[in-house]
């Protein structure tokens, strides 16, 4: 029996369908999971693909079964666990073995963990893997850092098991150590600005126009079949479609309005602010989701306060053509200050990071899948030294069609009391980068006035302090 | 000679500053610092004061002249400086003697420090000093962080160089370890979104109507008087009304609008994120200074955007008034988000922080000194298990009179392409807050369609998955 391409730890969901996508894809895959029992049941689950498949009781057994350079994917609970994995593997492995990370690791981890293990001779890859579990099984987008040598070593496997958009393999080498780590944690950000902009519309078309969910639906269905196609608008026509069994209610009516998170929204957050880089409507959605879990305060403060504005939001038909644009507009920013955060770490870590690679292996398989990541991508070709995508002459055009759209439903949103955090952030970022003067002059004389911090000038080089006089 | 009372190392501005306002104060006070000419010009600039001051030349000689147990100041820059400093301390110093940081420190420093003394017999308090040089010269906001026997050593003299609001001093213990770091750096924060509310006031006065700044400051000075009133405002009034040496031109229109920031504000924002409480206010204030530094690429944008809006704001008269109740509702809105993160971080770290005092030694002293903070003492005097500011009727009565105008300043700048990002973020928080029924159940439905997250229903305990199908 010829020896795995390849090995698996952890069978999870997670990490039986991405066993299962690589044994589907003829490659020879050696699994392990510490409870036997869960192998045993995996092996009796997965049909013809046991073939392909090496399911080992020991980890010694496990490790023998593998072709050397020994490829090693780990796909358990993030944190601690990771590291108590690699504890075990690292006694067993041998020289240019290479652990792969597959789960939501903080990037920091994953370059703390790259470093323990090249000091012993093995190497690391942190691999972001997006695109849920059904990504896992059928083509997830796969974000690879590490070295290239060991990047060599399991790309036929990685881009075999990946997404296709139009042919092109979603998966890529994106640099050194943390980066395809970091690079799914800015996905993730995105994910949270997408999905909280598309519950802001959702809100103004139920709250401020009184739409029912079905209705609402066939309005996402129709968008999806223009500028703002992906798979987050498909997904949201077909639950707000979706009727429950139990009530034969819409299920989106019975479903508590408060939003989990498992942490890289806030990674992706913290990151920005430790770099200084601005990521406000990513900022706004993770805010959003700590709000919604607050529901009993809510419902205390909704009994408190008066319902502000009129709630006529005028005529239905146009109204719903700006929701379009400002949402695709608030898309955009969005957007960019992912990818304005992720240039900023390409610097600050030495990455190097291929912005539009990045962007065409998020075309397919990732949550944020969608047609419009293939304009980010050719944006980023056209221009490599790009510093914000809003700047892309493509960019440019969309944003004058669409802003006065945003516009129009953030004023409308504010008038009416219907909270739209993430797209009047989005907003206020784009009105603040396009303004040459800013007001952060003002800011600048305070400063210098209680603090003695000093100011630029307008018109001079060097560190000045304002008249304020003495006893100020 | 009588032994010193306290000790301060670092005779920078601020630690010089605060040494004088401990001898002013009749308290004899060994000063040291490591380059000594540098004590010697501060003792020959100390006239009459020199009399209480104690100027050492070794760090045993300043250990020597202090009565046990020793309380010593560290007033360096924030950092491994501080490490640095009590390194060569703990060597010195005997059981029971206390050092004291009293720069910006970052609170989970503080916690690791006071840990590491702990452990060998010393004890280490954080204290949070507010008020810029002035104030820390003639009587600052002092926030202590440490155990209540070593505070009751300091207290005296703490409470003598404090800043008085009506007679009371600007001084208390708030908690053990980080506490008095931690309310220093949210303290912070709030400075950082009431700094950018009042700038984008000032941009509306500015852009929108096309005001100068001595006709803004005059403004500014006016709402001085009412519910505004607050250093921030008034020294707003002043910088906006000093003219330029040089040019003659108003000063703030020569100086460069990028903003500098030193860390607290972002901290703030930082650790908000890591508890999940939404401060929203605050982080598009830090955003806005990342972005007024982003000068050159600002200059870009504005040249490749058409200018938004028809930048006609209507009757200024009108405006003007809705202006000061628009900032004054999104300044209790970001109250409101920094003492939740205080109530959280209280929580979690069993601090059990006392917010009415905290609002009360902000009253004077400090940068966010106002009248203002006193109707907060009273909300949480009233209700010491107050979740949120927004709840208490005082502050209910205030938002539902200013949030009308709120609304429309934040719609006017959406449509004018002002940009609002903390104001319209308040707003938003505000809107978000007050909404019983949100829209994260969609987002819910998202995650429980894409990657099998569940959800929790209205109607029933437990955890439910959608009717997706298989496939999806």
């Amino acid at each position: 029996m010829s020896q795995a391409e390849i090995g698996l730890i952890g069978l999870g969901v997670m990490g039986s369908n991405l066993a299962l996508n690589i044994a589907e894809k003829g490659n020879r895959i050696a699994v392990f999971n510490r409870t036997t029992t869960r192998t045993d049941a995996f092996m009796a689950s997965a049909g013809n693909l046991a073939a392909e498949l090496v399911p080992a009781k020991t980890m010694e057994d496990f490790i023998a079964s593998i072709r050397p350079p020994r490829p090693v994917i780990i796909m358990v609970k993030a944190g601690e666990p990771v590291d108590e994995q690699i504890a075990v593997l690292k006694k067993l492995m041998a020289k240019n073995d290479i652990i792969i990370d597959a789960g939501n690791a903080n990037f920091r981890d994953t370059m703390r963990r790259f470093r323990e293990l090249e000091g012993i001779g093995l190497t690391f890859i942190g691999m972001g893997v997006s695109g849920g579990e059904e990504g896992a099984r059928h083509g997830p987008s796969i974000m690879v850092g590490g070295t290239p040598e060991s990047y060599a070593r399991v790309e036929k496997v990685l881009i075999a098991i990946s997404a296709k958009f139009k042919g092109d393999p979603c998966c890529a080498w994106l640099g050194p150590n943390g980066a395809g780590h970091f690079v799914k944690t800015i996905h993730n950000g995105i994910e949270y600005a997408d999905m909280q902009m598309i519950a802001e519309i959702y809100g103004v078309l139920r709250d401020g126009l009184g739409m029912k969910p079905k209705a609402i639906g066939e309005v996402f269905a129709k968008w999806n079949k223009g500028r703002l196609n992906s798979y987050l608008i498909e997904i949201t026509a077909a639950v707000l479609a979706a009727n429950d069994p139990k009530t034969g209610a819409p299920i989106v009516d019975v479903i508590l309005d408060s939003a989990g998170q498992k942490g890289t929204g806030r990674w992706a957050v913290i990151e920005a602010q430790m770099m200084g880089v601005p990521a406000t409507a990513i900022e706004a959605a993770v805010a959003a989701r700590s709000l919604s879990a607050m529901k009993k305060e809510r419902v205390t403060a909704s009994a408190v306060f008066t319902k502000a504005g009129s709630n006529s939001l005028g005529d239905p038909n146009s109204l719903i053509d700006k929701l379009e644009l400002a949402l695709f507009a608030g898309k955009i920013a969005a957007y960019a200050q992912g990818f304005a955060v992720m240039e900023a770490a390409s610097k600050e870590f030495s990455w190097n990071l291929p912005m539009a690679t990045i962007a065409r292996i998020w075309r397919a398989g990732c949550i944020i899948r969608s047609q419009f990541l293939d304009t980010i991508a050719s944006a980023f070709e056209q221009n490599k030294g790009l510093s914000n995508l809003l700047l892309a002459p493509d960019f440019v055009t969309m944003m004058q069609g669409a802003t006065p759209a945003l516009r129009h439903i953030v004023a409308r949103g504010a008038q009416e009391g219907l909270p739209l955090p993430a797209l009047s952030s989005a907003l206020a970022y784009f009105d603040s980068y396009r303004q040459a003067r800013g007001t952060a002059n003002l800011i600048q004389a305070q400063r210098d006035f209680f603090g003695a911090h000093g100011f630029k000038r307008l018109d001079a080089e060097g560190d000045f302090h304002g008249p304020w006089g003495s006893g100020n």
